[in-house]
C-alpha cells in the first residue's frame, strides 16, 4: 500500500514524502533533508491534507535542528523556537500545522533533557508519537463514521481527505475504507475539486488502490448528481474548524453544503480534535489562504484564459455551522455542531 | 471585433466559423465548404452555443445542397430533408439548432422555387435572415435586460452567452455590453465552466476585448463569492427553455441558481424566443448531452486522473423555474416564469 510520508533513521535521517503533484501519473517519493525542503514540500502541495501537514512539519523541525546537536541547550531551545516559525509560515490555513508545531516546541522545554542531542532525539520520539497518534485518529473517526454509511449509499466527497492527507488512512475516506472494509457495498462521487484537481488526481486513486467503485465528476455537476438521487450523504475533511463548528476546507466545500442543505442530504465532517481551534468563536477569523493566478489560468499545462486575466482564488471556504449535519473526531460524533456541543465532546473526550 | 461566424459568396460559398477551440490563445477562422464540416464544428464545439449552433446549421444545410442545385425540386426537396436530418445530429440538447433546420426546410416549401437552383438561393436568403434576425435578438435582448444592472453592479456569469454564442452580441453578455454602452460601471465574474472552460477561455476573453472588467473563478468558488457579497445578480444563456420555464443550460447552471436562491440573489436566464419548446411542458424532458470522459481526465493535454477512471459527464442541467427570477427575451422580460406566464410572452409578442 502507497504511504504518505515516513522517516527512516534516527534524528539524522529522512523524511520521506510521496510527490502528491505527481500523482496519479507518476507514484514516487521525494526526500527531505532540510526544513527547507520541508517547508517548499508543503507550499508546493506534494505533501498536503491538514493532518499530513502537521506530522510533515514535526518532522521537518527534526530535520531543522539536525546541525544544532552540539549547541548549549539553551541555543538549542532557541533554534526550536525559529525553525519552528519558519515552518509555520508554510501554509495558512490548516490548524494542524501550528498545533504540532507547538506541541514539539512544549516538547522540547518540558522534555527535562541533559543536551541538544538528547532533546533532539526526544523531537523525533516526539514526532513519531504525533505519526502513531495520527494513524489512530484515522483508525478512530472510520469507526465512528462507518455506522453512518450502509450498503448501497453513494457518498460524495470533495478534495482529497484520504490516506494522502493523513499519516494513516485519511479522515473522511477512513469512514468509506471501514464501511468497504466491513463488507459494506458502497461508490462515491470525487469531485474533481479545480483548480489542484485533488478530487480528480488523489481521492479517484485512493478509492481505485483500495478497490472502492468511484465516479468522478467536475464540480459544478455535484448540484446534478444531488438532485438525480445519486448522493445520499456528503463527507468532507477540514483543515480548521472553529469552536462554534464554523469549518474551512478545500474551496468548494460551502457550496457543496449549500446544495446538500437544498437536496436534504447529511453533510458530514471528519477531522481529528486536532482541526480545532478554540481560539476562535467562529469561523469568519480563519484566515483563508489565496494562491496564484496560475493554478487557475494555466493549470493544465496549458494556457486556459487569456494573458493577464484577474483571477480571485482562495483555497480554501467556511461552512457555517448551521449546514453541517455532523462532525466526526477519533472521539466520536458532534451531531448538530454548536459551541456547546463542541467544547462539551472536545473536553469529556479530549 | 471578433466575428462567430460568416458566410461569403453566393449559395456556393462559405461559412467561416471562429475557431471557439482555439480561444483565447489563437484567434483564427476555419472554412466549412461542407455539411460535414459544419457537422464536426458543431460537434467538436468550433461553434457553440445554442443562437450560433442554429445560424451555422441554417448555413451547413445550404453547404449540404450545393451539390444538388441541378437536381429536380422534388429530388432537391428529398436532399433538403436528409441534410437537415443529418446536421440535426450534431447535438442534442439546444433547441435553435433543430428549430433552425425546422424553419429552413418549411422554408424550402413554401418558397414556390421554380428549380432547385432557386430554392437553393432561397435557401441562402433565409440563413441570412437568421442570422440578421439572431442579431436583432441579441441587440434587443441587450436593451431589454440593461435596466435590470446599475453602476457599482457586479454580475456572475456561467459559461460563455455572449457574441461568441450567437451571431449577434450574445445574450446573457449582451445585457452587461448595453449597460456599459450606456456607461454603467460593472464588474463580471466568470465561472471558468468546466470540464471546456468556456468561462475561461471564452467569457473572459470577450468582456476583455470589449474593455468590462472581469474576474475569473473557478466554479466552486461561486459559493464563496456570493458568501462575500459581491454578485448582485446572476445572468447566464439557456439551450432550451420547456414551457414552464424549465432551462436547460450548460452544466453547473443548475448549482449556480440553488446557490443564488440561497444567498438572496436574482437569478436570471436570457435567451430568444427561439429556445422556447412548447412541446415541452417542463424540463424532464428536455435530452440530456453525455459528453466524452476524456474532457474530464485529459482536458487539456495531460492527464489528471487515473486511466480508466468512471467518469459522469453530462453537458448540461435543468433549472426549475421557480428558481429563475427572470427570463429575459427579444421580447421583454418574463418575471417568475410559469406556464402561462411563458405563454402569454411568447404569443402576446412573438
Amino acid at each position: 500500500m502507497y504511504k504518505t510520508l515516513f522517516w527512516t533513521g534516527d534524528a539524522c535521517g529522512q523524511l520521506h514524502l510521496l510527490d502528491q503533484t505527481q500523482l496519479p501519473t507518476h507514484v514516487g517519493n521525494i526526500i527531505c533533508t532540510t526544513a527547507d525542503d520541508t517547508w517548499d514540500a508543503i507550499r508546493k502541495l506534494q505533501v498536503r491534507g491538514a493532518p499530513a501537514i502537521g506530522v510533515a512539519a514535526a518532522y521537518g523541525l527534526v530535520l531543522g535542528l539536525q546541525g544544532a546537536r552540539n549547541f548549549s541547550l539553551d541555543e538549542f531551545l532557541n533554534e526550536v523556537d525559529r525553525v519552528a516559525a519558519y515552518l509555520s509560515t508554510s501554509r495558512p490555513t490548516a490548524v494542524n500545522l501550528f498545533w504540532a508545531l507547538d506541541r514539539m516546541q512544549k516538547h522540547a522545554r518540558s522534555a527535562a533533557a541533559q543536551s541538544a542531542a538528547a532533546c533532539h532525539d526526544y523531537l523525533l520520539a516526539e514526532a513519531r508519537q504525533i505519526e502513531a497518534e495520527d494513524q489512530a485518529m484515522c483508525s478512530a473517526i472510520g469507526r465512528h463514521g462507518s455506522p453512518l454509511l450502509s450498503s448501497g449509499m453513494s457518498i460524495l466527497t470533495h478534495c482529497n481527505a484520504g490516506a494522502l492527507a493523513t499519516a494513516g488512512d485519511g479522515t473522511a475516506l477512513a469512514i468509506m475504507f471501514q464501511a468497504a472494509a466491513e463488507g459494506k457495498q458502497i461508490h462515491v462521487f470525487a469531485d474533481e475539486t479545480r483548480p489542484l484537481l485533488q478530487g480528480a488526481r488523489l481521492t479517484t486513486w485512493e478509492l481505485q488502490q483500495r478497490g472502492i467503485p468511484v465516479t468522478l465528476i467536475c464540480d459544478n455537476m455535484a448540484a446534478q448528481v444531488m438532485k438525480e438521487g445519486r448522493v445520499q450523504i456528503v463527507i468532507t475533511g477540514a483543515d480548521r474548524i472553529a469552536a462554534n463548528g464554523d469549518a474551512a476546507n478545500k474551496i468548494g466545500t460551502y457550496g457543496v453544503a449549500v446544495l446538500a442543505k437544498y437536496h436534504g442530504i447529511p453533510f458530514c465532517i471528519a477531522a481529528p480534535s486536532s482541526t480545532f481551534d478554540l481560539s476562535l468563536p467562529d469561523g469568519n477569523s480563519i484566515p483563508i489562504e489565496n494562491r496564484a493566478t496560475d493554478e487557475v489560468v494555466a493549470g493544465f499545462g496549458k494556457q486556459t484564459a487569456p494573458e493577464k486575466t484577474d483571477v480571485y482564488n482562495p483555497a480554501f471556504d467556511v461552512t457555517p455551522s448551521e449546514l453541517i449535519t455532523a462532525i466526526i473526531t477519533e472521539n466520536g460524533i458532534i451531531r448538530s455542531p454548536t459551541t456547546a456541543a463542541v467544547l462539551s465532546h472536545l473536553t469529556q473526550t479530549g
